[in-house]
């Protein structure tokens, strides 16, 4: 067997029995560490198990994030607009926090995970807010999806008081938010991102580093671009089926037998079949994220007339009040 | 073992050794067959070893169909506009037809696969067409995708004549042509279906017949328009990732981890990162079918926001002289 | 005064009290005239007050036509598929006649304005059919809107026999053609064109010839793709005032002040504020037209996306029985 | 002759020779003032005449309106963020302003006008800005074209500090600026809407007033949608003439003998014929106004379809460098 050459700082990986293979960090042994003497001794300190979690934003995304870190042994200080909803986690173990400022105050690391540019502004700068108890040190990672202008200022004023920040919008829907199978796109401090790497294994399948703030947001806005738009060209073959006498049911399975066939195109078109649209990602925001990529396009000058159209298509849907509907509910904007 | 019980008619399946299960029909024995005296004897005919095929225009999907036809046992005669292209099936044992009528004329089952509702009328319609080799009995399967009124008047014209009709157009592309994994959506003919069989084991993945003629085209037109749309979007996606400074190659490995994965996806987003858009799929077809997809709906009062989009945007890559490229050239719609 | 050089064959325009301008060629007299001894002497023809005049289809546009042609001294022969229309034209002073060919067959010129491109070709194919009084010499012309290559076919198969054939579709409505206000776009037989200059100046304000067959119908095509793209821009405006909270008699008045203010736009916008949406022009013609003109880009690979962003509202209109309502009914399709 | 019954702050027009009629106030005398004795005697106080005008922004709308405030004898005081363009006004006889604050503290009513909500908010909110000059009284009038919840924000601070807002942005491109044939739209405070009657009438044609702060704003946007969508309109039909080989000039000919004919229309058409972009209201303002309209109807959840439509294609030819071209400029992006 080859000799690893480890040295302190190193990233390591721990496995034990069937739980998934843990990260970790190779330290200096605490002072008060009982070991063996003569010897030379590394620790490996495991991200997650020492840190003090802080998450804002218990959300259909926040919700599953936060069982996932709490499942994996995290320490999590929870809170929620409306408090109620933080119970189901204290429950679980989580601890309540007051304000986004006091969660911010009394733990390392605070992810928070709300709806829009404008909540994800206010959690941060408005009264008893995040920049409030940002001191020298403290980590704020930011996992809405905003636009890059919206992270850019938030990561301004964090880091102008001493914090550091990390945007990591997250890509997938509630289901995946509770099986921890999330896709994470992160941008900001680099090192944060792997102080984090505990939290990321806890909550997702995989992660990306992009770089700078703003990359993360607009990759992001990138992706639930094509998304909503094909969701909603997906609602327009359904229903072109329907009012031409075919069989939504035989058009998904062929469209099951193709190489189009995908996760996403199978479970949108049951939930148009079954009538089911509970969400699992909320239609409000898919519009909204398809307006932000608009934006981001409208900056650059460049066209997006795909989205443009979905974006028409998700307005009207919004109109016959489905925002609160799963984004399959497109699906009515094309039969009313 | 539980007793099967069969009668003539019935259909079964062979299965010999590495060969793909081949389909077959329970008749009575040959005349001439010397069989054992004093023993009840079933005959299984199996499909397509018999029937003479005839198949018209060899194009990117025709030519994989008619190399697997052969491949599996098929006498076939063949016919292209331009006759070269025969040449190389010819090598393969294929027999030449000389004209369309003459290939309906001594074969029992004739396969069609041209580009548009034009061609396809001209084929049956014209000089030395089709028609002029329909007689009672004749079989004409229709492969090519158009919209439902071609097909209808057709349909018409052969039955008129006293042969049998059935439409069938596939999904999928050249590869999947040449692998003989195409999904075939058939309408019209029931009988006659069946009788394809062996040919359809052959050229393709999976069959549905979907009753009367008519409704293949329509299923066929609206399963294209998806694919189309979703074209456009990905290049929509992928041009906009490029301008706001974010690697394409990362976006895709976004894509790939997500539930919008697809052997689709990822194959036309390869074919733009590498820029290699040899057709695997004609640009001018997608964009002939989303023209008619868009009149189908036109003609039940259907808005297609999304395809109306779509077919803009591929007008404007022909207008670049994409169309004899792959669909994945839409993408230079985006950046020019 | 200085003298005039006239020559036969010369066009004249005479003009007598408060009547228009009539037009009018150089002829000599008739054998049996009167006339001064001695004096060389010319005679003038007036236009249409000698040719026997057909005209097949009394809608909307064909209505106000046939009565301007007989206020303006025509003989008219009219013919309606449903033929209780005739009767208000025959108490006027025109004859009926029972079919297609049999206007042709008694008449010089016969005039067609029907609904779309497959009216316009049963109208001239179909059975006891303008073609089966086609002979050499007889004139048709076309006034309905279509498309290039229909009206190109017509144009074909009534020379074949020797007829003489004009497109001259018109840009206008209801009101306009009943006020002789149309405007006539004409192409085809040069001859024909000034042969018809005492009808189209009864019918219309003005008229361009646009040289051959299938100019008229593509610029008509334009000329309303412009109109009922623009009608949606305005119902798109006022519906959107109207959830804003503005006053849409406001926003007319604004635009009326400024260089935007037309006619079209003032009425538009009054059947609007109005709720009435009394046919000047058919819904289901101008969502016709735009899909003809779409289709006219789509040949020659020219986007068009503000019509078809139009076609899918006007679409919509029709799923929501607006068809056989006035265009500017589109409106609903922005309000439900 | 009817005797007229005034009352103190009762609104007169004067009327002096060829000069348009102007606006005043009945009011007590000056104290000084020598009258008959014994008589009772008003006063009118002609608006305009004493108040010292600001004015921010000379840009394409702003140099013209501050040209025809100084003919019609207003004081006023200039200031633009590039300082050279003021010199021409000062020779015309206007003061000159260091910042927005010393212009804003010097005058009685300042009215600015700048590109768009980025620009208008850090005209009041930045360093020396307009803000900084508001005492009790002082009274602001924002011309620019923004979104209401811009206008909004600063009528609240501007009345926040004892200051009186008016909202105002104008209809009307570079030559009616000249001309003082604006339209205005305005809102908010009703009194400083007629103490800027004076100006207004330098300015503009005609003035609205729409109530509540943001009406004007929203008015503004839905009025330039539809303008803007009809630019790209025109362009698609010019272009669409073009590459079908029918002339334009015929088709600009067709058009304004129609019920479509405008100023606006003809205009542009103008443009486009002699390819002259000169610009009158700049192609980026267009779009921009386009996208702020989109974002009006997102708020309300209201879907904007054409408007979605044109706004990619402006956006298109901003990506052809056309931005600071005329709006008419679209044309471009459907040749290239």
């Amino acid at each position: 067997m080859a000799a690893v050459s480890l040295r302190l700082g190193d990233l390591v990986w721990g496995k034990l029995g069937r739980y998934p293979p843990w990260p970790g960090k190779i330290v200096n042994p605490p002072k008060d560490l009982k070991k063996p003497r003569g010897k030379k001794c590394f620790f490996v300190k495991f991200f997650g198990t020492e840190d003090q979690i802080g998450f804002l934003g218990l959300g259909l995304m926040g919700s599953g994030i936060v069982s996932n870190l709490l499942k994996m042994g995290h320490t999590v200080t929870v809170w929620n607009r409306t408090a109620e909803k933080c119970d189901l986690f204290i429950q679980e173990g989580a601890r309540l926090g007051r304000t986004p400022a006091e969660v911010v105050s009394t733990c390392d690391i605070t992810f928070a995970c709300v709806s829009d540019p404008k909540a994800a502004k206010d959690l941060v700068l408005g009264p008893s807010g995040v920049l409030q108890g940002i001191r020298p040190g403290k980590c704020y990672v930011d996992m809405s999806t905003v636009d890059a202008d919206t992270v850019t200022e938030l990561a301004q004023v964090i880091v102008s008081r001493g914090g550091r920040f990390l945007e990591a919008p997250v890509s997938g829907n509630q289901q995946l938010s509770n099986d921890g199978m999330l896709v994470i796109l992160a941008a900001g401090d680099r090192g944060l991102y792997e102080d984090c790497s505990s939290c990321f294994q806890a909550m997702g399948k995989t992660s990306f580093f992009l770089g700078e703030v703003g990359n993360a947001a607009k990759m992001m806005l990138i992706v639930n671009m094509v998304q909503g738009s094909f969701m909603a060209t997906i609602a327009e073959g359904l229903t072109l089926a329907q009012v031409t006498g075919q069989s939504q049911q035989t058009l998904l399975d062929i469209l099951n037998q193709g190489q189009l066939a995908s996760i996403f195109l199978d479970q949108k078109c049951q939930n148009i079949l079954q009538g089911n649209f509970k969400p699992d990602f909320y239609l409000k925001y898919i519009q909204k994220d398809l307006r932000l990529a608009i934006a981001l396009g409208d900056a650059v000058n460049h066209p997006t007339p795909m989205a443009a159209a979905a974006n028409e298509v998700y307005k009207r849907a919004k109109a016959l009040d489905q925002s609160d509907n799963d984004m399959s509910a497109v699906y009515r904007a094309y039969i009313h």
